[in-house]
Parts: structure tokens; C-alpha cells; sequence
């Protein structure tokens, strides 16, 4: 393929902003915008400029070249699905308002997709009939489309977003297993060669092991994902997915459950200052609504409830708070002093935290009254323990105990053991070994592409704007005209050179643009090399400035490209 | 960028069918579903399976190198678009049915784009403020959305499709005539490297002259399309695009208006055969219906009526033939014996061969009678004359008047000269050279490039299967392992040897398939050149079949290197 034009600023669509935009709230947001890569077409929805659309194509290339290697085969299936197979596997309605659906003319039901597991099972339904087809992995890299409540974040999480998502194919879980291995060792080339900084962290993880998926985090501050890292052991994950071992205690010595008068006391700060206790002594019952049907869920007073893992435990049941009209015509339910030794009418879950043999104190389930020496096991029973805290800084790690630390990160991938759900619901069975049919297992994994872009400005940004690792960069070299006519002649002249040495080549070659306001610019849009024909231009001395480092130095033009071929 | 592995058929999904499938009608269609390269996942939905993959993206490849090649700077825009520019241009209802409209969940309109011309008039509203920063052009490859009535004809007219569209802004008229021409020279060449064989015809095109907007077409049976051309002179024309200048004759000679009995006659047919004239002499009557008022078409006996043409005449109101209903409490339309002369309450249209001063025999608006010399003109008054009639084999060229040869062909690009109507209907003005404001004027132009692979397949297949060009094939050279252990282990090693000299290589290793199998699916998978391990093999001697030829030599594995190399 030809090398590249210079691509000549004086023509380029890459506007740049001196001011944040209004609506931007994270780092990768506002530079991204204010460096003329993205604009916002609508909420969520966005359009890549030319540079932005050069990043985005570099680490779609990046995608590509690691997942041919490890022998993935490239397909593009349609963004616009039909009903059917996602009827079939119930996703058309657990989706929720998620999903963007729509009507053709005739009346009949689409969807734009989200993921593709539906389509590729029906692909190797139609493809594959024996054992001798697989195992396979198939990809595509393709706008995907979720209807967020809130879009928000730029890029980072659009309503349409570019996504690789692979599928494997194989008779055996030892066939799965090594699927998803290679796709992991993929994925960890492609985050090196994105310069990513990235943790793999079990998305459902726990003491008792057995990950059967993880996901590649990428630290950053605007992350909406909050992971945990043990400073001790190799124990990492998404807070999420955290879960406690069940531990009960001996409650031999605890004495009889006893009400105590507690008045004005319906917060768990007031009542733990009524007595003298910290708020971890209490325990506190929140109540919810599964699907109408009140539940109450018990945590410790200190630790707050993550309604985020109380849906996913009830999902599809939708979960919601209850309020004042709830408590209408239930004298079992009193407000603020809830407790679960006389709640004879809801489901009562609660946090392992709560385990068999502990004592609390916790509401009378009478106004101003509370009951202290109240014991799980003995004076009420839980229902179904299940980890519904908000993770801490410091809670314990569920694999050796030390404290943990917090930090917030980006999802960038996601590497996911399926099973046989998808092959169950559309019956893909291949011929087996023994002249039986075999139900196929399968694995799903995805990289947000146009994520990744947002995730690497956010990690490479310093104070003067994006700094992008050269493979991904829209240019190796941004070479600056600081002056006039002489200045931009010599940057004209070096830029072809770089070109025909099979550089990239960005040149800033502005009439009427002071050398600061390049300057400025150059720095905000981040190629890595930056080389000025500034005063000594007549000399012929141009000056390569690291836009890392910030380092300088001061070359001839012979000298500066072989320094930026080298 | 390391050379693509070695694609082995073991593991490859493309399975070969050795019938049609039942729904196929066109070559291409047929033949791509059968050698493996797409699948369909509704109807007008495609999914393009690992071969059709790659044959697409090399037709992507070339046409981005040369957009680039004339500095056209490549974006990429969203595929679901908000309703308001379409709004502000008219389009949102002008498409009618053929949109795929949809709402998100807070209610708010949208659309898949079916063309981009609104938003990428707000991208460069948004990112140009001075004539300084043009002209420039624009450009995407990106799925594109029509929800056609009939989606036929495979990956040939599909609801979702691949297309490269670009734009090109200019502040004059000139400016876009360039950006215009430089389109006309890079789609020439993108077609040449395609191995294309194709038409540039006038979309709009007549004696007259000054064409804005043409068409490239690829002469194909499957084509939608027909185009005239001239064996005389250069004239190519779309036949919906040809018009006609009006020639007015004299009339001086012809007797008064006289009715003449004409009972049973109520079709042209039965009118010349009882009068004993040829269908051409007289004047047929259309009634339609546009937007509900009635509207007749007037058009020589012989000659059909285009409805398209009547259509795109009065787009975007909605044109219907009339039923029978439509004529109840209408005296004054006699149903069979409608004539010009006595139609005052309707609007009569009139194609340019009914010119002033010719005459007709035509009805008299009396059941059972007729009336002949009829002047145009002075009988009767053409309201408007529009170019309504089907194009025959044989009409005159309107540019030197020789007989016009019809051929069928597929629409692969259409260049196009906007002028301002999305600039006036989003307000897109710049700063001009004198300190006021221009308004910008603009181009638009595409590719079909889903349609361009179906275009290619339909030319280059023979009677074994596909056959494609050297620089859009999946494969540089099909290696087919013709035996058994000896011939797999030389295929895969010959395979490994042109990887390395940088070929990409597809290997027939399939086990337990005959090599009679195996050839016939190379012939139908149409890569250009075909090596077989065969008889020889022990010998190290393998066979070099040239697919479209079928020119077979034996040579070793060093002379078979070389020579795919060479």
C-alpha cells in the first residue's frame, strides 16, 4: 500500500477547542472534543473526525492482527437483527428499554444489536455438522448499540460504539477452556501494544475460585467500574463481583433477645449514638420491591447496600425502593425500626456478613423500640445470603484476608465462558466422535474499540493535553511551521521527506496561525514527535521536541529523519 | 504488518452447497451463498461469512486508497442519526416507508441513515468558518440503511449495505466542479482496479446538455438498471435519465377536429386494428393519481408509460393509478375514450413526442367514439411536457439521433453536483474572501461497496463459479491437497513456503473429502490460481491451474514459488 499523503492542516477537519465543552464531565471527554477527534451528533452518539477516525482505525488494525493470530476468522454479520433467535433465547424482552427495537414496513420486529451470540450460533448451526468443524473462533469488529438511561462520558460509553466480539465453538470444556485461554493471551498482546495500563480481574470471583470469567480493567479516574486489588496475594476484581465464604460463629454465650425503649431513634446514627454503640453493632434491614413482592435485605448498620448486585441477583425481576404507600395497611412493616425476627410475610435476604450465629442489634419491629442480643440462626433465619455491600477500602481480601485497595478503572475487555445457554435455546448439536450428537459449548468475548481510545487518552493526557503511544497515534511526526513564508516552506519540504521515508506526517502548515497557538495545539492533539522549522529555519536547523518528555533537541533536516526513521 | 496465516479449509467456515438456494433469482446471489461467502439472516440481511469478508474488505481497501489519493479525509459518522436535520431538509418524510424510523426510550425520533448529507453539512458548519478552510472532502465506508419494498437479489440490493459515501463543500461553483471531477477520475480508477468493467452514464442527461450527476454502471444481467447507449457518438445515458427536446411541426395542413364511431374499441389495440392504423398514430391517455387529484399522461399508442419517471417528475407527492372507483361522478371521464381535448378539470401531462402540431387519433370523451386529427395545440394544450415514456432498443440518441442499444446494469457509483439545497436548509455559510458571508455549495457521491463485490461476482463468474480478480480475491492461490497423507503434508508445507514469500493462501486440507469434491469447490470459490498436490507429489511435482484459463503446468515446489510469485 502507498504511504500515506502529508496530511496538511491548513485542510484538516480537526477544529480545536481552547475551552471544555459544557456537557463533559471526564478527561478523555473534554480532550477528545476540544483536540477535534469526536463530536457529538446526539446524546450518546458521536462522530469520529479525521484524527479521531485514525486512532480508532489503528487499534481496530491492533484488534484484527492479534485476534488472525490466534486464528480467528473475520465475519461481519448485520447490525440490524431479526426478533426470532433473541425470542428464542429470551433476550428480546430481559433486555429491557436497553435494547433499541424497531419496525420494518411490513410490521415486522428488529433490533439493532448489542451482542451477537443468537446470530453466530445460528452461523455454525448452518455451518458446522461435526466434531471435525470445530473447534472454531469467529469475530467481527462492528458498531454495537445499547440504549444507556444516561449516556454520558463522551465515547467512553456511547449508545453506538465500535466493539470486537469473538465467539468460540467447541464440543468440550477442555476445548472451551483453551479457547478462552488463547483469547486471554490475546487480548493481553493487544493491551501492550495499545500501551494500555490494565489489570485482569475475575468478574466473578470469590474465595472458592473458579473463575469462569474476567475482565481487562484499565485504571483511570473516569472508570464507572471500581475493582480491587490485594496488596498481598494475585487476588484482583471487579467490586462487583467479590463474594464472601459464609462463616458462622458460636452464639452459646450470647444472652436472650431483649426490646430496649429507643426513642427518636429511626436512623442508624441516631440510634447508635442513643446507645453508646457503633453503627457496625446494628443491623440494618432495607426494604425493596422484587416485581411488587417486598423483600428485605440485611446488612451490618455500618455497610451500605449495592443495589446494582441486589438487581443482579434478581434479574430479569425488576428491583425497586419502597415508599411511604408501601407501608399502608402492613402493621408488620413499621418504618425505621424494621426487624427480621418478626417479618413472617417477605423474603429476608442478607449479606454473608450476617452469618448464622451473630448478634445484633436491630428494630423491634415496634415504634421506638429496638431488640438488642438478636441472633441470626436463633431468632430469625435468612432466607439466602448474598454479598449485597458496597466494597470497601480495606475489606478483608476473600483469598488471604489482607486489606484491600480500591481503584476505579475502565471495562476495555471482557472474556466470558458461555456454556451451552445459547446452544440450548437454539439447539446447536454438531455430530460427535461416537456418531451421537454433541450439544456445542461456547465462549464470548469482547474489546470495546472505540472504549479503548477513550480509555488511552484518559491513561496518556497530561496537563497540556492528549499524548498518544506511537501505534496508536494519527501521526508518527507533527511537524509545526513557526514563522512564515521561509518556515512553512522548509516544513513543506521536510514533511515530504518524512512521507516518502514511510512516515506519518501531520503538518501544521496555517497561514495566519501565531507559532504559540500551534504550539498549543500541537501539544492538545498529542502526536508523540513534534519537529518546528522555527528561527533557525533558514540554517536549515529544525528543532524535535518529545511530546512525552517534553525533551528538545536542535538537528539538521538529514539529522531529523534519521533520527525519526530510526 | 505480519502476512496473514495460512487459511485451512479444515477449520474454515465456508461451507459449499451444491444446489441454489430456493430463493436465489440472480447469478451472484446464487453463487456467493453456494462457494460460502455470505449467509442470509432476514430478508435483505446479510451476514458476510470469512471469504465474503475478505473479498469485501479489499474493496474497501481500494476504495479508501484512492480517496485518500485525492485528499479526501476519511470520518466516520453514526449510523443512527436524530430526526431534526432530516427534518430541516424535508427528508424525514420525503423518504416515505423506505426509512427505518425508531425511537429511544425517552420517545425521541430517529433514524438509520439511508445517506448522510444533513450531518456532515452540521460537521462542517460546525468545523469551517472561513473560505480558508475549503474546500474539502469528506468521506466514510459505513453501513447504510433502505428498507427497500423488495429487497432481491442477494448482497445486490440489500436493506443494510456497505457504502462509501463522501461529500465534497466549495464556496464556488468552479471549486465544486473540480471536487467533482476529482471524484469522477478517482472512482475511474477504483473500478479499473476492481477489474471492473463498467459505463459513466449522464444521470440526467439530453440534448441539451450540462450534466451534474452521473452514474457508473457495470453491465450486468442481474442489473436494475438500463442504459442507452449510442453506437455513434459518446452519448451513455441511465434510460430514466433520457429526455428529449420538444420539436414543434407544423399543423397547417390537417383537417378540423372530426368523431368517428368506434364502437368496442375500448384499447389502443382494438382502436388501430378497427381503423386499420398503426398504434403509433394514436394518442393513449394514462390517468393517475398524484396526492389524490387526477392527472392524465400522454403518450404516443406505441409507447408505454414509465411510472418511475412519473414519479420522480412529481416526488415527493405520492403517485396511483386510478381504479374504478375513481371515475364514479365523473362524467366528464368516459372510461377507454378519454381524449385531451375535453379535459378541463384535469391536469394534462404530455410526453415530448406529443409536440405542438402533431396530430392524434385519440378519444372523443364519448363511450364508443373517437376523434382524429387532433392537434396538439390546437385542439388541445399540453400543461407541461415531461419525458414520461419507457426508452426502447432503437430510440433515437438524443444527441445525433442514431438508434440507442439497451443494456441491463448494475449501479456501482453515482457522482453527484448538490449545488445548495442542504447548505440553504442548514444554514452552512463561511466567511468569504470580501469579509461576508458565502453560502457553501456541495457535491455528494458513493459507492456501493457490498454491491460492488455482487457486481464482480456476477461478471467474472463462468459456468463453474466465481472467478475473481487477482486484487479483490480472498486468496492469492487455493493449494488443494488431492490424496491422502503424502499430498496433505506437500499442500501444507507449499502453502507455509508462499506465506512466507508473502501470498495469502487458502489449503484444501480437508480429510475424508474426495478430490473431485475439492476441485469442483475450488472452481466454485474462484481464486485465481489453483495448485494441486496430486498424482506426483511423491516426485514433489504439483499442478498449477490458472482458474479463469484453465491452464494447468506441472512444476516443483521451487518452479510453482516462483512462478505464483513472479
Amino acid at each position: 500500500m502507498a504511504n500515506a499523503p502529508v496530511q496538511r492542516m491548513s485542510q484538516l477537519m480537526a477544529k480545536t477547542l481552547r475551552d471544555d465543552p459544557a456537557d463533559a464531565e471526564v478527561l478523555s471527554h473534554k480532550l477528545l472534543v476540544r483536540a477535534g477527534y469526536v463530536r457529538r451528533t446526539a446524546a450518546g452518539i458521536w462522530s469520529w473526525l479525521p484524527l479521531g477516525k485514525k486512532v480508532l482505525s489503528n487499534v481496530e488494525r491492533i484488534v484484527r492482527e492479534e485476534m488472525d493470530a490466534i486464528g480467528a476468522q473475520e465475519v461481519l454479520l448485520p447490525a440490524i437483527l431479526p426478533r426470532e433467535p433473541y425470542e428464542a433465547t429470551g433476550r428480546w424482552d430481559e433486555y429491557g428499554p436497553e435494547l433499541f427495537r424497531l419496525k420494518d414496513r411490513k410490521g415486522g420486529d428488529y433490533l439493532l444489536g448489542p451482542t451477537h451470540e443468537e446470530i453466530f450460533t445460528l452461523i455454525v448451526k448452518d455451518q458446522a455438522s461435526s466434531y471435525k468443524d470445530l473447534p472454531v473462533i469467529l469475530y467481527q469488529i462492528q458498531n454495537k448499540y445499547r440504549d444507556e438511561a444516561r449516556p454520558r462520558a463522551g465515547v467512553l460509553r456511547g449508545r453506538e460504539f465500535l466493539m470486537k466480539d469473538s465467539y468460540s465453538f467447541d464440543t468440550e470444556d477442555e476445548g472451551l477452556a483453551q479457547s478462552y485461554a488463547l483469547h486471554r493471551q490475546a487480548y493481553q498482546k493487544v493491551f501492550e501494544r495499545l500501551g494500555l495500563d490494565y489489570r485482569i480481574c475475575a468478574a466473578t470471583a470469590g474465595a472458592m475460585g473458579g473463575s469462569k470469567s474476567e475482565e481487562f480493567l484499565a485504571p483511570a479516574g473516569a472508570g464507572e467500574d471500581t475493582f480491587a486489588d490485594c496488596p498481598n496475594c494475585d487476588f484482583a476484581a471487579n467490586t462487583e463481583a467479590i463474594t464472601y465464604e459464609l462463616k458462622p460463629v458460636g452464639a452459646d454465650g450470647v444472652a436472650a433477645l431483649e426490646e430496649i425503649p429507643t426513642p427518636d431513634t429511626p436512623t442508624i446514627e441516631t440510634l447508635a449514638a442513643h446507645l453508646g454503640v457503633p453503627a457496625s453493632a446494628t443491623l440494618k434491614n432495607l426494604l425493596v420491591k422484587v416485581d411488587g413482592e417486598i423483600v428485605a435485605v440485611g446488612v451490618p448498620g455500618d455497610r451500605e447496600v449495592d443495589l446494582g448486585k441486589v438487581e443482579a441477583h434478581f434479574a430479569p425481576a425488576a428491583v425497586e425502593l419502597v415508599t411511604a404507600e408501601d407501608f399502608v395497611g402492613r402493621p408488620d412493616l413499621v418504618r425505621g425500626y424494621v426487624g427480621p425476627q418478626g417479618l413472617d410475610k417477605v423474603k429476608y435476604i442478607a449479606d454473608p456478613r450476617v452469618a448464622p450465629g451473630t448478634a445484633w442489634i436491630t428494630g423491634a419491629n415496634k415504634e421506638g423500640l429496638h431488640a438488642k442480643n438478636v441472633v441470626a440462626g436463633r431468632d430469625f433465619e435468612v432466607g439466602e445470603y448474598v454479598d449485597v455491600v458496597v466494597v470497601q477500602e480495606g475489606d478483608p481480601c476473600p483469598k488471604c484476608g489482607t486489606g484491600l485497595k480500591l481503584d476505579r478503572a475502565i471495562e476495555i475487555g471482557h472474556i466470558f465462558q458461555l456454556g451451552r445457554k445459547y446452544a440450548d435455546a437454539l439447539k446447536l448439536d454438531v455430530l460427535g466422535q461416537n456418531g451421537k450428537p454433541v450439544r456445542v459449548t461456547m465462549g464470548s468475548y469482547g474489546i470495546g474499540v472505540s472504549r479503548a481510545v477513550a480509555a488511552l487518552a484518559e491513561q496518556s493526557a497530561d496537563e497540556k493535553g492528549l499524548c498518544w503511544p506511537a501505534e496508536v497515534a494519527p501521526a508518527d511526526v507533527h511537524v509545526v511551521a513557526a514563522g512564515k513564508a521561509l518556515q512553512t516552506e522548509l516544513a513543506l519540504d521536510v514533511s515530504e521527506k518524512l512521507r516518502a521515508a514511510g512516515l506519518r506526517v501531520l503538518v501544521d502548515d496555517r497561514a495566519g496561525v501565531s507559532p504559540g497557538v500551534k504550539f498549543t495545539d500541537s501539544e492538545l492533539m498529542g502526536v508523540p514527535k513534534i519537529l518546528v522549522a522555527g528561527r533557525r529555519s533558514a540554517e536549515g536547523v529544525l528543532e524535535l521536541k518529545d511530546r512525552r518528555t517534553g525533551e528538545r533537541e536542535e538537528l539538521t533536516v538529514d539529522e531529523a529523519i534519521a533520527r525519526l526513521t530510526a
